[in-house]
Parts: C-alpha cells; structure tokens; sequence
C-alpha cells in the first residue's frame, strides 16, 4: 500500500488518480490542471466529496505495485506532456489522468491523421460489410482506424483496418488486460500485436456502464472525424458521434434503407447535420487535409454528354443503317427541320452523324 | 386547315402554338409573355428561325379540330387565367402554352397542397415499396402526389396514392390519350378515373425524349417539394430535383443502401444539400406549411431515460432479488459509497429502488 504522501512525481500522482477516481470528473481534472497532480494528490481532504469517493478507495491504492503490473503487461503508461500522448485529448474539459497503452503503433502520431468508425452491436450483414469496406479504404490512405472493440459495427472496423495490414486502435473500457467481450479476445490481441489497445482505467477494472459512457469521449476526440456506420435511434454510437460534433470534429454517418432499424440512428444524425458517406474516399475527403478530394461520383461519361437538349434528341432519332432526311429527322423528333440541320452539322464535326447522299445516319462503329 | 389569322381568341391561340412549337422555348415565351398569344400568332415571319420551325407544320393545324378532338377525349384544354392553371407555373421562364388535362380533380386546387415523387425506372423492391408508402402517407395527409407515370418509383408513387383513394396527378411527355408506356394503360386509366392526367403538348403527340426532358420542369415546379426515392448517378429524376431546386422547390431524397447503384444518385443529392427523408412525416414537414412537424424519432422512453449516468449505473447494478448493500453497489458500479448513497436516494424518490433491511434492490414488477 502506498501512502498518499510516499507518491512522488507526476507520473506516480497520475496513476494513483486513476486509481482513486472514476474517469470523466470535471472537478478532479480542474484541480489537477490548476495545480499539477502531484500537488492535487496532497491536498485531499480539502474538497469533501472528492475526498469521500476517495477515502473509501485509498487503502487499495500501491502506485508502485501499478507500475510493475503495467511493466508485466508490456504496456506503458502515458501521461500529459509525454511524446506519445495525443494533442485531442486538450480539448477535453476532463482528459484522462493518464493512459494504459499496449502495442507497437506511436498513439500521438497515429492520432494525427485517423478516423473513428462506430456503430451497433447488433449490426446487419450490410453494416458489417459496409464498416469493413470503409475500414480498409481508410487504412489504405493511410489512416488509423479508431473503435471501442464491441461486437458488431466496431469490431467489424478493426477488422477492416488489419486486413489490410493497416494501424488500428481498440479504446476499451475496462483494464486493458481484460478482453471485452470476451469473444473478442483474438481480435484484440491482433490489435495489440500490430496497432494499440488504450485504457484510461487502470488494469483490473471491471468494464462499467459508466466507463463505457467515459470512453466515448475518448473515441470522439482521438481522431479528426467520427463514422457511424449503422445505429439504432438510442445508440451509444449516437452519444461519441453528439461528442465528437460538439468537440468540432467531423461527424459522419452511412445510409441504408429507411426500413432498417439500425440505419434510423444515421439517417437522424444526416437529418441533424452530420455528411452522408458512402466510401472511404469521401470520408477522407471530410476528415483530411484541405485538398484530399474524393473523385466526384458520376456514370460513364459519353461525347453525347456535351450536347444540347436538341442535338441529343437529333442523335437519339439517327438510325444506325439507312440513312433519312432532315426533314425525316425533325418529323421523328419533334423539332422544326431548322434546328434539326443546325444540330447535324454539330453531330457530324463531333464525328456522331455520317452524311449519306441526301440522308445522315450514325457512323457504323462507335462504342 | 386553319389559316393563322383566322385564329382567334386567346385559348385557340395557345392551342395553335401548342402545335407549331416544342415546349419549353424561351423566345416563344418571351414573345407571348409581351403582347399575348393571339398577337404574337399574327407577328409570325418577323422572327426568321421561330417561323421557319413553324411554317413547316402550319399546313396541318387546325384548331378546330383540337378543340372537337379535346371534347371527345373529355379533356379541357386550361390557359394562363382559368381558374385552374397552377400558380407554380409563374415560376418558370417557359411555362407551357396551354395544358390538356382529364380527370375530375382540380389541378390548380390540388397543386396547392403537392408533392413529386419521382425516380429509377429500374427500381428495386425496396424503392418501389419506399415510393408506395411515402405516397400512401402523403395522400393520407391530403396531399397530391405528382408524378410522371414511368415504370418503377412513377408508378409506385402514383399507386400508392390511389390505394388511399388519394389524389395523384400524372404529367405525361406525349398526347394525354396516349398510354405511355403502354404497360401503364391500366394505371393512367385508373389515374384519370379520380385524380388527373395531364400533358402541354397536343392529342396525337409521341412522347420524344425532348418532350421527357421539357415534362420534368413541369413536376418540379407544379409541386412545393420533389422526393426522389432512387436514382442512378445518370437519372432524369436528379435532373427533375435540380430543376426543383432551382426553381426554390424543397428537395428530399431517400437514403438506401451504399451498395446499391440506383441509391447513389440519391446519396449524391443529399450530399448536395438535398433533405434526407425517411418517411412521409418527414416530407410533409419539409413541404407542408410551417408548424407542421414530424414527430421527433426517438426509442421508447423509460422512466430511467432522466437519470445523470451515475444514477444510471446505480440502478443498472441493483439486483432485482436479494437486497445488497450500497457498499457492495459501490464496489460493483466502481462509484463512491457517497454518490451511491445520493443516487438510491433519487432512485428511491422514482420508485425505481427498494430499500429492503440494510439493503437495495429493484422493485418487484416494473415493466
């Protein structure tokens, strides 16, 4: 047990906050951020409902016991002012005290140019698809690709991500020593081999309602964008991609049919605001630097395209074979034998109409 | 044969034109516009390329005829004037000349309170059903539901009208007694019979893809709103919505499927501004007078939906048989003993805690 005035450092007096309070608290952080942790640390007691919550916690509390636990799980722990710790994380009003992080990626570099995919837990066929696709696409462009680990919409974007051999980064709500759900212990252990598993609550702690709440905020303010891909009207996706809009980042979300459940949630967040997304292109166009354009979507485009309403009516009235007149033309397409010249003479130079002795025609082979 | 200047009055002067010119020309428009049909008929030849389109059809007019070949058909032929020209009309740089309409409903009454649904020939089932009930839902709030009576979305819509004995109006691109496409005949039959089918080129006119093109300015302006249900990323109905657009007309169009080929134009025009609707609700609200609001989409609500989150894991952490201590509930939800003692104080006051002993459970029967 360590006692609260044996904890020195910034680093120590960080962890021993993890331990002692729950993550999200506006008045813990305010103090830490006024005075430093360290300093915050001694002057428990002052505040008497923070003082209570943590009493009760305190004679649990070995920071050096911490410190060998994470050395144990191969994770370090990241705190304010470390290279590694990202820059989004200031925009929060309560930043996590500090971060349990496992893996080889470099999070504060990661974090600069990455994207958060969330979504349902109970997902259709389509949103799994869909998340994998727009995971992959990101990844290749050279994003992080950011979630929460659940079943479904999430687990179905760190997938994406490391098919494509691409960084993604798992933020779990309880220690990151505990695969949650359990049925992605694999994933997750993939993740850690190739990308990162963050935490900002100590090992061993049991992922609570609450704590899931926290690390949202986390999701939503990691990255630069938030994708939600499939969501019910009464999502937690909902709340980080509300959070990742009031923090300015870009929100986005994918549309399915109207008779989908689980699209109900996008289709509101498009309805309020968020950009509809359709591929990884678009949502990189959204989230990356001025100038990353997704290429403008648009069928096949034809030399018939450049024509007037007139000109197109003319090439449509062409036979292909035997040639007709002018005045056969205007008659087929309801135009006066005037216009209908006018417009051949166009066709021919664009190499679309074949004059033929008195007759125009099409040209015998074009597409 | 009717000589031009044996033409007289204004109806059988727009009749004439009707015959002698495509819609849709601006500089006919403009010249009826200045001195009024009738006139503008006898200044034929000051214009050399107006008249020579006409010359080459006037052999044929005879708008005596038109007028017997109206009746028998049971069409009026409606001008800027009668009380039945739509007001939306006024809006356009060429409106049509005259219009030939069949059916017992009012078009100028009916068009006050309308919306266009339009879109993909090619539908899918999910973009007919979605056309049927947004048709259906909006019939039912006393709107009239626009169409232009195509296969797929057209034909959907102007069904889902008819099965609520609503009103649906079909705009036509050739002669109001053609059926087109034929395989419609029974539907345009079914139209005419308790809503409208109208057309502003003459009886005998073939459906050109001019007249197509000319018709759509007609949906898009007659109407407060165009939906477009599915549309391919090269469609009409994005060409429809365009023109609605551009004319201050709302523009809706429904989300679908990022897989599906006949959603993308869709998805384009939303990303372009255009309003996401999922429903009929959602429509009216866009297109109906201010005040008429869509219900806001939400899940069920329940009592807990007011809770802070720390209530929330309170309660998510209260057994529903044996009573447990708020130190033990603490302990489970990783809150302090104090907050959990504040939070079943609340949850007490809502009935949604029991206090039993020393201990806390739910209540017996709740939902």
């Amino acid at each position: 047990m360590t006692a609260l005035a044996a904890v020195r450092g910034e680093r120590a007096a960080r962890v021993a906050w993890a331990r002692l309070v729950e993550p999200g608290g506006r008045e813990v952080a305010a103090r830490i951020a006024a005075v430093g942790a360290e300093e915050a640390l001694q002057s428990i007691g002052i505040d008497s409902v923070a003082s209570t919550r943590m009493a009760e916690r305190l004679p649990e509390l070995d920071v050096e016991r911490d410190f060998q636990v994470a050395e144990r799980l191969g994770a370090r722990i990241v705190i304010p002012g470390d290279d590694e710790w990202p820059l989004g994380f200031g925009d929060l009003a309560a930043p996590p005290v500090c971060l349990w992080v496992r893996g080889p990626a470099d999070l504060g570099e990661a974090a600069c140019r990455s994207v958060s995919i969330v979504g349902a837990r109970a997902a259709t066929g389509y949103g799994v698809h869909t998340a994998k696709d727009l995971a992959a696409g990101l990844a290749e462009r050279d994003f992080a690709v950011v979630s929460g680990a659940a079943y479904g919409i999430d687990g179905a974007a760190h997938e994406g991500a490391l098919a494509v051999d691409g960084v993604t980064i798992a933020f779990v709500a309880g220690g990151i020593e505990r695969p949650y759900p359990s049925g992605h212990a694999g994933l997750l252990e993939r993740i850690r081999e190739t990308g990162l598993v963050v935490s900002e609550v100590p090992p061993g702690s049991a992922p609570t309602k609450w704590r899931f709440l926290s690390r949202n905020r986390l999701i939503a303010t990691l990255t630069q964008g938030t994708v939600v891909v499939e969501a019910g009207l009464r999502s937690g996706s909902r709340n980080t991609a509300r959070l990742a809009g009031e923090h300015l980042r870009v929100v986005c979300a994918v549309p399915g049919p109207v008779t989908s459940a689980v699209s109900a949630g996008c289709h509101e967040l498009i309805r309020a605001g968020a950009t509809l997304v359709t591929d990884a292109a678009e949502v990189a166009e959204e989230v990356g630097p001025i100038g990353e354009l997704a290429p403008r979507k648009e069928g096949p485009s034809t030399p018939e395209d450049d024509l007037g309403p007139s000109h197109q009516a003319v090439l449509a009235a062409l036979p292909t074979r035997k040639a007709v007149t002018a005045e056969d033309l205007a008659r087929r397409c309801g135009l006066g034998a005037h216009e209908v010249r006018g417009a051949l003479g166009a066709l021919d130079v664009a190499g679309l109409a074949l004059r033929e002795g008195d007759g125009w025609r099409k040209p015998a082979v074009r597409r």
